[in-house]
């Protein structure tokens, strides 16, 4: 990345991307690290390759969802690490899809990993790393203006619209989607005067390993960020794994 | 308890209530003890009179509730800590309401304890002890089969209309009505054969300063449980303030 952007500086460091100025008004780069966290940040790691395995991922998801009818703030592959995208002001709100029970919903519902549910669970969480991402509910979300009602529901259109697309694509792969946490944001457009518009609601941030769950359909096995998590090993290899999977 | 119900074969032993079987078909008796917990059990104690205090308190706003047109499970005061209520099957699912920041929402909100809300929040926990009582939304309720679509929107509206008139109820008498927890059963009676049928979504449990959050509306000084849970001194002082309040 440093060749790209020698000594430039950076607008945002993530825990997984880095963003950098676009060449043009409304772009930025967004350049994929291979440093790994969980657990809040309790828990720090580097996967060695997937910056560049999770920046070729998304770059095929992106392109996916947006032939298929959803805005997205994809523009264009740079490098192997980096995409160049749509300036987002995000909303401050994670949407997770859920199709079979994995993770926390495991822990707050009692029912065992694996457990398939009668339809997509959605899940609202306030993005917020000082209190831990909490869970919300759209009362909450309403109540303390992280959306207005109408962004809401089109967010969770979406969600739900992004999730059955890619839900069926990985199927056809042999890849079960367990979950996907998703990122939404509004394009950022500049007036004659500089001044900043808004423009539509877009899916923005990544869909990788790192935020999707993926379980071989046939064997079961973990192909996600949980082989991080839960200290499975072989965690490169799932994030190949996925890649060579959706790359034909 | 003892001489209402001597040798009596309890049905449910909660960590504030015993229920104990009925005279009629459909109903039970709720008795009120002094026992405390607080922080999903870990904390544990004894407030003097907080059964009296409670059944008393729970009765005049059961009453008042029926009286302005909400289903509830009340039937009649028996003695000093014993209700006779409708026996229910509960639907397991807490719902609580809330009009100004406190307690769990103010960790995660980020928002300080004593901020108003624009409007009233709901929020729904799924009724378990062993998970401590994990925070649902909508489509938890439905996907794991807690309540049906219909059973939930009834309960909501019934939720918004109890938190309606018992908020202006407290208002008057100088106490801020900060949030309430509320919990919903069918109403469960017998046919012909001795067979269950259930009958309409009811009100249960009880409304006390054990479910309730009150603050003075002048010195914002806490009157419930959360004197308990803070070890702030004068419980039993603050429920007896309570019921003076509303006795008259």
């Amino acid at each position: 990345m440093d060749n790209l952007f020698p000594g430039k500086r950076k607008l945002y460091e993530g825990k997984a991307k880095v963003v950098f100025p676009g060449d043009n008004p409304g772009e930025v780069y967004m350049v994929f690290k291979d440093t790994a966290t969980a657990l809040n940040g309790l828990k720090k790691g580097t996967i060695e390759d997937k910056g560049r395995l999770n920046a070729e991922i998304s770059d095929i998801l992106f392109r996916l969802l947006e032939k298929r009818g959803v805005r997205t703030h994809y523009l264009s592959k740079v490098n192997e690490t980096t995409l160049r995208v749509k300036e987002l002001r995000i909303l401050p709100v994670e949407v997770v899809v859920r199709n079979v029970v994995a993770g926390s919903l495991a822990k707050r519902s009692g029912r065992e990993e694996g457990t398939p549910l009668p339809r997509p669970i959605l899940e609202l969480y306030f993005k917020c790393d000082e209190l831990g991402d909490p869970v919300w509910n759209d009362e909450h979300v309403l109540a303390f203006g992280a959306m207005s009602e109408e962004e809401l529901t089109e967010v969770k259109e979406m969600a739900h619209k992004v999730n059955g697309i890619l839900r069926e694509f990985f199927g056809e792969r042999g890849l079960e989607l367990i979950d996907l946490k998703l990122e939404f944001g509004r394009a950022m457009t500049y007036g004659s005067a500089g001044e900043e518009v808004l423009g539509p609601i877009v899916l923005g941030d990544e869909i990788s390993p790192d935020t999707c769950r993926f379980w071989d359909k046939d064997t079961q096995e973990k192909l996600d960020k949980d082989r991080f998590r839960r200290d499975l090993g072989a965690v490169r290899e799932a994030y190949v794994e996925v890649l060579r999977r959706i790359s034909n």
